[in-house]
């Protein structure tokens, strides 16, 4: 092995190694730890991203990068390897190993702030925190803007190589050209589907279980998995033999954590399924996070909400609660979990209006990163997107603008990833139904299939190659929003008869 | 702030970060982390402790211990801090970052193939683990042998300084002489005492309620702390409002979840009552294994088993275990949990027989430390001893030599602790009744009037006085036996009527 390498490698498992045991600690502080552990696990926590910024922001990293400028006997795995731990040098090093620190403690209490704000219902709890997050972002990525891009873009960029505003104004703007219309007309329709049967009571305990067999269903593989309960579901991991999922129990609405585990799992699985080559390695996870979106919802959508999906699978769900369900036909449960609601919530929306809380979010983080927006106009600027595009307005900010946690946890610019993954996704699926009926496959039970193609054709590859480049060879092409427009008029169109 | 002093305190963050995280993965592996997840997790908690030894052992710490040498600004906290730290160093310079590395990677492997080889009954699965673990221990601690001290006294006062052989030979002796013949008279009593109904199925859930209840009432702090479940009980905490207990429960063994609920609790009420201004700092934990152990048995036994104590509790008990206990005497039950019995396992023994399976434990670490036993011949030096102390065969190593969690962990010398923690504990006892009737406070379910004794007089001094030094300042006296050897035989011969 190359000497600089070598040396380069050691940089690099310390960073794997703090970096998982931080990613613990944010699951414990989600998952498990007592109410009063905060403000003294947050300055371990600062400590840890301290180390975390040291280990390869310093001098010898640098010159190790130097001597591997030219190397020749560099595998391509090392060389990728290289790039990627330039890429992440070159975003550390906008920040001083300080700035790092008190920022990674900010984000460690901010996550527990929002959730009492949003349990209080009040907006002027968290602004405080948001207003550092938001400072901090704009400050270190002015740092680090080059030609022609802005600091959004820099933010942008780090979620999704190449997807600037440029790109994404575009892109969302094809979106609101295919969804406005359809959401429209469906609108007047919304009430001529029913989904009372959902609303009852439905056993916590059972919704356990039932998750639990829906996610092992799926190939979630709990030798190598767990799942918990969280305020809001998310997936972590620190190497593809221990990912963790969340879900989140309603006893009146069942198909949130149905759903949300599906999600997660769709996220999961390709952090498993990346090759032992290159777990605990910075090529060991999910290249993006529209990547890693694309792949959860997914599961979540193209798979979990069709009809051929829950043909096997929805005797057993009746079968856990006959008294809700055993009077439903399978057609009144898949219409019921793919009704178009104009609601408030995020993650409990349908795939069709789902993008314009995405645009709503994308239209507001540009504001507000490009100076245009004060903290305390956000809540009102909220609402009146919510109006313009989905026409209805918030009762109150737990409904609104603090419904998600992303902002808490320093994540600015995430959101374009959730639409960018339904477009990746509606590619794959696309491609996929080349390769085999889909359908076919899922109504034999044989889901199977669909994920041996996943992990064949993007999974394995772990960080190695990025969206675009992933797209291009699973699909043959770049973005194309035309897939995943296509997908919705069709399948919207046959659901409410338009 | 003195400069030097400054600097250090980084250093010690660092320690302190790094050590929370590799605890919160020790805790992460017995209670949640998947099968899988092992291999690839013990990297990472491998590369943590590396990070952990070269937090300490370099050059500009070594500079800097020697400009605090004869600094005369600094408080009496920074003075102790400093004293820990040096002694902290001392022991870890015997060993290279590298090795260090290496053994914590081993010892988190060696925990999980220790309890596949108790579940499997088969010694030879665990025993290259402990050749090794034994062999890195000799090598280290021959590295830091000083005069008339051997490598096993060396790692007995890693655990309890100044409790090498030479007093620890002098102390079991004269357990052994308080004991033997106490517990002999016993034997021919033993099945005088009934526990038929400890024997009954006792709901899991239930238990579960129960246990979390009685944790509750002896003050453990929810908002502060944590109840899992792992193979083998056990505490651990990161800073004093993170403190976490493990239990373990089986279905027809109430007492079993029970007393080890309240054996751990002892240990936590310790970590959650010491000081904030010792928390996050090198003085934030519980002084020595010792001490920590006097807490734990002291809940326990002096508390725990003591009639006294279960006077308003017993009722709650029998409210949720009617069909086995509503005609069951409030004297049987606690009889019930006081008897004598030779039994096989240590954590499931009675007061009186409990330091013989530490004397067994001692005795088979000095015979393998000084070389006089070979890896394999120890299940056979085990049973040999059970036979001489106790009368009795075990008939499998699970019940025998595999019982302990311990050595797998490379705890070796740790076993003494928890006989000095009944001795120690008996000397507080002794002290607090002194101060008030303890069995009027329990009979009163005044339990508060204990644990505030406990913290105002041990607890919130944390590590900053050693065992001995904590002795003194409590009781005025050191190590004393004999408040031990009354206390068993006062309570024996009122118990079995001798």
């Amino acid at each position: 092995m190359n000497k600089n390498f070598e040396k380069l490698k050691d940089y690099m498992d310390k960073g794997i190694a703090l970096s998982a045991a931080m990613g613990l600690f944010e699951w414990d502080n989600e998952t498990l730890a007592p109410s009063a552990a905060i403000e003294n696990t947050s300055k371990i926590m600062g400590i840890l991203a301290k180390e975390n910024h040291e280990a390869l922001i310093n001098d010898e990293v640098r010159e190790l990068f130097a001597g591997l400028e030219n190397a020749e006997d560099l595998t391509e795995t090392e060389k990728l390897i290289v790039k990627k731990m330039q890429k992440e040098f070159k975003k550390l090093s906008a920040v001083t190993a300080k700035e790092y620190k008190d920022y990674n403690e900010l984000t460690a209490k901010s996550a527990n702030a929002w959730a009492t704000a949003k349990e209080n219902n009040d907006f002027s709890g968290f602004a405080p925190y948001l207003e550092k997050i938001i400072a901090f972002n704009k400050k270190t990525a002015k740092n680090r803007v080059e030609d022609r891009t802005s600091p959004y873009d820099v933010l942008l960029e780090d979620f999704e190589e190449g997807f600037t505003t440029e790109v994404l104004d575009k892109f969302f703007g094809e979106l609101k050209e295919g969804i406005l219309p359809l959401a429209d007309k469906i609108k007047e329709k919304e009430d001529t589907v029913r989904a009372d049967f959902l609303r009852k009571s439905y056993d916590i305990e059972k919704q356990k279980e039932f998750n639990r067999f829906i996610a092992e269903y799926i190939g979630f593989d709990f030798n190598k998995g767990v799942i918990a309960e969280s305020e809001h579901p998310f997936t972590t991991g620190w190497h593809n033999n221990d990912v963790r999922i969340t879900t989140h129990y309603y006893e009146n609405m069942p198909e949130s954590a149905i759903f949300s585990t599906i999600h997660e799992s769709g996220h999961a699985l390709y952090e498993m399924n990346v090759a032992d080559k290159y777990t605990l390695s910075v090529l060991g996870g999910g290249t993006s996070m529209g990547v890693h979106e694309s792949q959860s919802r997914f599961m979540e959508n193209f798979i979990g909400r069709s009809k051929a999906f829950w043909e096997p699978v929805y005797p057993k769900l009746q079968e856990y609660f006959p008294e809700n369900l055993k009077d439903i036909s399978l057609d009144d449960f898949v219409k019921a979990v793919n009704r178009v609601e104009h609601g408030f919530i995020r993650t409990e929306a349908d795939e069709l209006t789902y993008s314009l809380h995405i645009i709503i979010r994308y239209e507001i983080e540009k504001q507000f990163m490009e100076g245009e927006l004060d903290i305390n106009e956000i809540p009102r600027e909220w609402n009146k997107k919510y109006r313009e595009y989905l026409g209805i307005t918030p009762e109150n900010v737990s409904e609104g603008v603090l419904q998600d946690i992303h902002w808490s946890q320093g994540s600015i610019g995430y959101f374009p990833s959730y639409a960018l993954g339904n477009a990746f996704a509606a590619q794959f699926y696309h491609k996929m139904n080349e390769a085999f009926d889909v359908d076919e496959a899922l109504r034999a039970g044989n889901i199977g299939r669909v994920t041996t193609w996943l992990r064949e054709n993007i999974h394995q590859y772990g960080a190695t190659k990025n969206a675009t480049e992933l797209l291009r060879d699973v699909t043959g092409e770049e973005l194309n929003t035309k897939y995943y427009i296509d997908y919705l008029t069709k399948k919207y169109t046959k659901l409410y008869d338009l």
